[in-house]
């Protein structure tokens, strides 16, 4: 008898599929398209030396330490450098409530993995990260959405989410991928108590915040949280971490931070998932970014961003017709473009590559709805700013265009 | 509200435990207990001056793309470098059909996520490995067991738990962890025509076949199903295999060879699990195995392990009081004792760490039925021949003592 592999798949492996982002990143890789669709770090912002000496040093000082198992909770003196990195007044931090993560993507899968029953609903943004939607799908999550404009989470619309008693609400509340928003501090204190209320905890992602390159500084949720109970042990707030932009992303290395008892379980499923995460990885890292390394090297990568960011809205200024809006955000890797209703920008995307080699990524693949179809997200950091004013000049002849033909119209901002 | 969340944890979570191993390691890392509990490789063994030249190389050379983010199916060199060692007379293996994983553990992993709905049954050997029954628990799978001898897994009692149709059948023909045995050749041939005649497909696990110190090198599952068919890419065995014996298991590095659309589901969810393995670590790893240093390197691994387990073997006879039965292993890491039936392992272990600071694994962490209780697992690799002397004595005088209340008993080999 031939095994038929496929009928063997389980439930949820039905509702899987690739990243719509990553197939369509294979669709625009030819050498002449510029693509805004990635949301890759500029390569040229490694810290390569640094990670050429830290790795010379890991090796001959603990080579056999580096390259032997470890704990599943994480290398002690990186848990405990951020555990450093991540206190702030009122609010500090335990390492042993710090597990590293094989990336921030891994801390999605064990949440998903230790909270999400088939058929739970979890609330997320719209639009929301790719990332997080995948991990959750292998657990056979339902979504609510909640919409999101300038200030971030529409709380105004949060409480009609709360009260269908979702599993978890996940954020990402300062400089949103995609959306590149920032939720405002009032919002923040108006979501934790309302979270607070309905009992439903947060999960809070916040790959950018170190990647401010204008505006107030905003404290992560987890910290205002802990500062309103005046305990730091246990939060309603899980809180995920990453060095994929300020170090480097391809190492692979991210972290949670949770209550005790929720570290627990994350490490008895982390153990049965990859055993712990790349002892050597942790220890480099751990050399590249102590004695203060990271904040320096931020600021490195701060300048080339935000020359970049502010690069790319002079030229939408310059080069995008009217009817189209997008945001102004103050850190992370993107902008959000709205186009005005009537245009679908799955078949912009098409037009856009075939007439003027330029690439985007449509808003519906970053929606769990898929109902905004006239929607955009841009890249700022890989690109150089040569690139992006010629990109930017390429995507306004697509836009001119495009809406000369529906004219005239004008967009309502939309998520 | 305060939220609990121990009450918001999934259905699956409630089966997750500890590594019994992992909580008994640390009971026994007391720096006067000689341990053979452990499955570490020898630290002395690792190549770190060839790890220290690939690093530098591949960050002087590749700096930018080792620290980016890369492909979910893995770096193509080492793709291409996995299917050339794979392959052998009538067995040609694709590169594509390799997964690059996160450790073979991660693999176990996604092979339960995308195969195992909840009370599915899983056929696993009695004794077997504690990472799969870790991976699969997450998964709620059920175990159904087949016993093993000193030829391997017991084919004769194998058509009664084929007939029940388990999912997959995993087992690890070459080296067993924990019992240390070799399927053999005949029985290979039973296996993959009993297997076939049920349509239940294999799981190979093979981490440990480059560390073979005496007897005749036998072909993985894989290699002989794919050659029985005359076809290599949709055969009835998926197989896992590791870096960790030969290089380094701190940098997690294995993979799965699979067929095409089982290959492409895991892809989908190791996109959602971690986006992909560490592209510095699959460089680094790359450029130290290439050029035939992986062979070079395991003969040296071998000399090092082939001395262990004969000093292993000789103190066992000259220690072990009569009544006392033990596997002789022609590879890997461990071997496996059997004691008098009335003897609990469990219990020896607390009395061997009390009284003569000598520890091991008690069997029946390593039995999903838990029922095998008058066994152990005893490592060689780890500790040094001196300390094996020392170590056997200790555990020779325990059993001495232990046997003698108990007088007079036989052992029954049981796995």
């Amino acid at each position: 008898m031939e095994t038929t592999w496929t009928d063997r798949y389980a439930q949820r492996t039905r509702g899987m599929s690739g990243s719509a982002i990553r197939e369509l990143l294979k669709l625009t890789a030819q050498p002449d398209v510029i693509s805004f669709a990635g949301g890759l770090p500029a390569p040229d912002v490694f810290p390569v030396e640094a990670f050429d000496e830290a790795s010379q040093k890991v090796l001959r000082e603990h080579g056999s330490t580096a390259l032997q198992y470890s704990t599943t909770e994480g290398y002690q003196p990186l848990r405990e450098l951020i555990a450093g990195m991540m206190s702030e007044d009122g609010f500090e931090v335990d390492p042993d409530q710090v597990l590293i993560t094989h990336g921030s993507q891994q801390a999605l899968d064990l949440f998903g993995k230790i909270f999400i029953n088939p058929g739970d609903h979890v609330a997320v943004e719209r639009p929301t990260f790719l990332g997080a939607l995948q991990a959750w799908k292998a657990y056979q999550a339902e979504y609510l959405t909640i919409p999101v404009d300038d200030d971030g989470m529409r709380v105004d619309e949060l409480e009609e989410v709360l009260r269908h008693g979702p599993k978890f609400l996940y954020t990402m509340p300062t400089f949103h991928n995609p959306a590149g928003v920032t939720l405002s501090a009032e919002r923040r204190e108006t979501l934790l108590e309302l979270a607070d209320r309905y009992g439903v905890p947060l999960v809070e992602d916040d790959p950018y915040s170190k990647l401010r390159y204008s505006g107030q500084p905003q404290s992560p949720l987890v910290a205002l949280d802990a500062r309103g109970r005046g305990s730091t042990g246990e939060g309603d707030v899980l809180y995920l971490g990453t060095f994929s932009k300020t170090l480097s992303p391809g190492l692979r290395l991210g972290w949670a931070l949770a209550p005790p008892d929720v570290i627990r379980r994350m490490v008895q499923a982390k153990q049965g998932a990859d055993l712990h995460t790349s002892t050597f990885t942790q220890m480099v890292a751990y050399e590249v970014a102590r004695d203060g390394f990271i904040d320096e090297h931020a600021e490195r990568i701060r300048s080339v961003y935000r020359e970049r960011r502010d690069a790319m809205l002079s030229a939408i200024e310059a080069n995008f017709p009217e009817g189209v809006q997008w945001t102004h955000p103050e850190g992370g890797l993107f902008l959000w473009v709205t186009l005005p209703e009537a245009v679908d920008a799955a078949e912009l995307l098409e037009t856009a590559v075939e007439t003027e080699k330029v690439a985007f990524v449509p808003g519906h693949t970053l929606d769990p709805t898929e109902r905004i179809r006239n929607t955009m997200r841009l890249n700022f950091s890989y690109a150089n700013v040569e690139l992006i004013q010629d990109g930017m000049e390429r995507l306004g002849r697509v836009l001119e265009r495009v809406l000369d033909e529906r004219a005239p119209a004008t967009a309502q901002a939309s998520y």
